[in-house]
């Protein structure tokens, strides 16, 4: 094993409301995925997140969203390509002013929540995405899932697709996610999770929910910052695969 | 005369909701001050405006305000200056992002409604918009009131200040605006507007509201551009203003 | 022909964003189905419709939409049944307490937009709206079209379902609406619209895109309040209805 | 001592954001002051904490605010008497919906934050207030401060006024409460804590943050639901009460 990129949600808090141990996630990852003010994030609280980023050397990554505070963006929302693309370069423009007053800056963006979902399939919306980024800055990779018309749109306008896999989410045999609202989806053991992950990165290969082996595609490794023992988890993971040889840095 | 920029705030629509004529202004004057979303302007309908500006070598200035959609900006906030900064980041980038991706700029900055007032004397507050624009680019000019605290603490960080007159507005003696909630504090007669702002850009003097004569420092003309009648006054100050062999262009 | 219910959406502004000419428009229709403040509609522009309505005897409604301002409501939104109920409930209980302010009440539901068109097949959300109107009162109507899963879920809770039929939006032979996004979706000639009102009111049968005669079951009748003609139209309906002996008045 | 209300503000949740323990607050509190939306509280969880607050017998109260969720009600807006009568308006009435939908009822309205806080002396905004109060049920209580504007407003429209005093608030000389940002302004200890409390309900006074001894009318205390140590200083007051003969219960 050589580098591996640790990614996971920050800075999605919400005013007075709390969301995660941002600061000691950032201890943790390589890639901050920061939340841009459309399904979580204030200004002063994405400043704070950015700049602790920024300390330790953590990657800034733009986390677009659909407009859904009330919905965490959980909620997919049929909205016209014309409008999801100027509500992408919006926020992503947003995150950029803020990680430049930090002495930082945007190096990637990844898609959340339920654009996230919608845009592994939804052909149209994608392509909105992947043109609001391309529109941004040419030269930002987007992170996401292999094999996604994302993927492809992006792939189509000359941006670089980093691909991720998720550290503690189940896997159908065809490389979906198994939907949270199933069971199984979500695994919880730290040193289960751990020894997935160091599988996954070092042979390309997770055992799906129905126990077959099959290929997942992985640069970057997304632990969740915002669960019960997200802390622990991710720190679970980190310690594995640096025991395995693994160094902990930026895809970017 | 030599050259005088005209400004007017344009992109205030909001989803389905319009507000003023923004093609035709465009055709007016030389600075737009764009909403940036915190008072009114989805990002589509910025995106447009800015496309529309770009097209027309229209500047484009961020018009940052309180977040309040409700209140179209016009009510005070008693934000503290450390969420007002960021904030003001946050706005100045999204904005700055949609007008790259028309293949434009942010030019300037110019706080809007209830933030412009405020800051005229509040002095925390006015550091704290003068720390963001500093922060984001300390190469971009303020346009706003001469004699501000704004100004003051701009000037403090080594902004450019460009001082604007009303067309339209009534001043008291002091240089201060007449409130709007008075009788006589909104001029409404094109060709008495326009005759006013010549004499403003050819003297440095306006007539208050007492009839007294006072100096009024100018760099750029305001003209409104959603009150009734805004595109017929905007031309008829256009047109006088180049009849006195002015010619109108942006500051920057 | 006895009497016809004519209702119209109202209380569609925003802050200092006007939408249609609610008070032309409160002349001419029975029931006024009022904005609740999800996708349009601050509390003051809603008191201020519904005084209106209350001094004209027209008829309240609430208009429930999901959670989207920036849409307009005019975008599907996949919330969940849970939410969407509680959604619904809060919508119609504030518009219910701006309507006895004014001396009225609320007398009757009709969801908005993108819920509207969504709880004709959506059965989860359907049930939602239903169940949310029975939690609120079980004596509300709800206004909305026959033979949807809305009136289904409406009718099992033993609410009272009033068809409605579009003066102004063709028809699939089916019985569907034609998608705005096709030609010949909105008719616009005001002659023809009240002619085509007045036979459907008559008739009960309505002429399809495709020329077919169909069936149509309507106890009241919508005209759009913000179109371009609006007003025009509704009163060239209005007046062909009375011409034809049918009294104008609400169906509760 | 006979009966002694205790109330606290509960619901300030908002989607995925949770915000203190409602349910391990409504073990102790007799009223419960429900956010209504405009700073806190989505409907489904305002659904939750009213079918829980009548499950116990717990009064629910509309605590209205600004319409600031980014600044959760604690920052002053500048709004007009008239839109801030109908933003209390729609407020009282999405929760009475939201209760009545869970059996019970909204049986008195408290202001909340810099809304509290304003109309202690902004005449003009504790009048609006007092007149939503009013207009949307002449029967409903206010709580909240002796000697402030919103009570003379109140108590001019025959509104009947209950006055709460702080479990956890230094006060100053005049009565007025210590401001959080000066040292002291928060107490943490529970015993001294529930010590004062009980001094406070059976002898009307208070030591305040000078030492001198200063009178205190209270109906109702108030404890925090959302302080670290907040269920615990709540068990404890309540305990102390209890031991000293005080009956918990709602004033209404």
């Amino acid at each position: 094993m050589a580098g591996i990129d640790l990614n996971a949600d920050l800075g999605e808090s919400f005013g007075v409301w709390r969301l995660g141990d941002d600061e000691a996630m950032l201890e943790i990852v390589s890639s901050a995925n920061v939340a841009c003010g459309f399904h979580a994030g204030d200004p002063a609280g994405l400043l704070q997140v950015c700049r602790s980023a920024a300390e330790r050397g953590v990657r800034i990554g733009a986390q677009v969203s659909y407009r859904d505070l009330a919905g965490f963006g959980r909620r997919f929302i049929d909205v016209d390509a014309e409008e999801l693309l100027a509500d992408v370069v919006y926020q992503i423009g947003a995150l950029q002013a803020i990680a430049r007053a930090c002495g930082s800056t945007v190096s990637y963006v990844k898609p959340h929540g339920a654009l996230y979902n919608a845009i592994v399939a939804n052909r149209e919306q994608a392509a909105a995405v992947a043109a609001a980024v391309h529109l941004v800055d040419a030269g930002l990779p987007v992170l996401g899932m292999a094999g996604s018309a994302f993927f492809d749109e992006a792939a189509r306008l000359g941006l670089r697709t980093v691909a991720e896999a998720f550290a503690d989410r189940a896997y159908h045999p065809d490389g979906r996610l198994v939907s949270r609202r199933e069971r199984g989806a979500v695994l919880d053991d730290p040193a289960a999770i751990a020894e997935r992950v160091a599988t996954m990165v070092a042979s390309g290969q997770v055992t799906a929910i129905d126990g077959a082996q099959i290929a997942v595609e992985v640069e970057s490794v997304c632990v969740h910052g915002d669960s019960p023992g997200a802390v622990q988890i991710a720190t679970a993971v980190r310690d594995r695969l640096r025991a395995a040889g693994a160094d902990i840095r930026a895809f970017c």
